[in-house]
């Protein structure tokens, strides 16, 4: 693990790292020492560890006293993207363009990106776990869209993940690492997704084998989940992972 | 409006009045001086003012600052019944056991008392915004099930409450009150509620005008709203009432 920059502002410190070919960020409160809770955040498609809705989300956490990982999912960011990627994204466009099932057209994408980016995770948790100011301490998981389409295959495979914010996606190919995600889960639906109809997450919060799960949906589109769902979230780990 | 009795405890003075023929308790934070927000809590069919769900909520509110009210629905509580009521309610009875539709049921009951449960809490609210502790300050209403069956027609007909916590009921005969409900509205939803078919109940969050609103839906069944559901109404109240 080799870190590139440190930057600290409003008592959060920032430092961008490479882990082998994986790029990532991880936030901690200023002087932080000594193991805390970890949340680790997925972005969404054609976004990046660097997105704003991820920054400002885990300086958010970081200020409460989390430690924040977010790494570019495979063939995003600063990460290179494979002739095969690029065949399959542009079919989802072209599929999509002509009216074809998004649900099923995401699953595929998110099918091809997903044994790449549990390795990757848990990798970085691994090796993100061995930081003083970090340690072993309980871990959650938060992603929406394909932060969801790739978190579910990683918490039915990784035991440390306890806790997890997931949402804004169906259930298409998802249905059976869903059966086997336990931990209790946050999920949000945005009512009037035109990318995700509202029956297919409704199926995805359903399939979720948690005993505890919470379903948290909201008027408005793909992209508007309220900003007071942020402090929800929060509110979530901090009863779950502390 | 005549107080018979006043106690304090852990910080929440606690009143019992009686306002005409209605039976009320106010809750407010001890020592409590000028206006403050305001809640009005609808208890659920069969119970009444001082259900223990209903004084847990009531004093976990005051303690946070809220003024809080709860009054014994028409035919509940220290009220007295009339024939009709209870005519109406021995055939819900024997509908249900014989199979009908619940939805239906509830609401020809609901139906019944909501004219009378309007006018009281109307009549209410005008008479404890005169008291120097209460105040005129924002409303908020927060009931399920029956609580909630009685508290759409309510916040349909009064412009004074600027805010709801809702839920555990489908749409059944509250189709129109719920188009005129425009105000924020936090709604919750028991995904293995065998009183209230789920898409009833999703069908009544969605038949709610208002431009916030929140579904929160949560496993169990229909008394098996988790506890933190509390702590998250009182930041919703927190956010529309302060």
């Amino acid at each position: 693990m080799r870190f590139t920059s440190l930057t600290s502002s409003d008592g959060v410190t920032e430092q961008l790292f490479t882990l082998g070919e994986i790029p990532g960020v991880l936030w901690t409160p200023e002087g932080a020492r000594g193991p805390r809770s970890l949340v680790l955040l997925g972005h969404g498609g054609g976004q990046h560890k660097m997105t704003p809705g991820i920054v400002s989300r885990a300086r958010r956490y970081a200020a409460e006293g989390f430690a924040v990982v977010a790494i570019d999912a495979p063939h995003h960011g600063e990460r290179p993207k494979d002739e095969e990627f690029g065949r399959i994204a542009a079919e989802m466009r072209a599929g999509m363009a002509a009216g074809g099932n998004p649900g099923a057209l995401v699953a595929g994408l998110h099918g091809y990106l997903a044994p790449r980016a549990v390795a990757d995770w848990q990798e970085v948790l691994t090796a993100v776990q061995r930081l003083d100011q970090v340690g072993v301490g309980p871990v959650g998981y938060c992603g929406m869209s394909m932060g969801c389409g790739l978190g579910v295959p990683l918490i039915a495979a990784e035991p440390r993940i306890r806790a997890a914010v997931l949402g804004l996606l169906g259930v298409h190919g998802l249905a059976e690492d869903a059966a086997r995600v336990t931990v209790p889960v946050q999920f949000l639906v945005q009512w009037d997704d035109r990318m995700v109809p509202r029956d297919q997450g409704l199926a995805l919060f359903d399939a979720l084998a948690s005993a505890e799960k919470t379903l948290h949906a909201n008027p408005g589109q793909h992209g508007g989940v309220p900003s007071f769902e942020v402090d929800s979230s929060l509110r979530f780990f901090a009863r779950h992972l502390i």
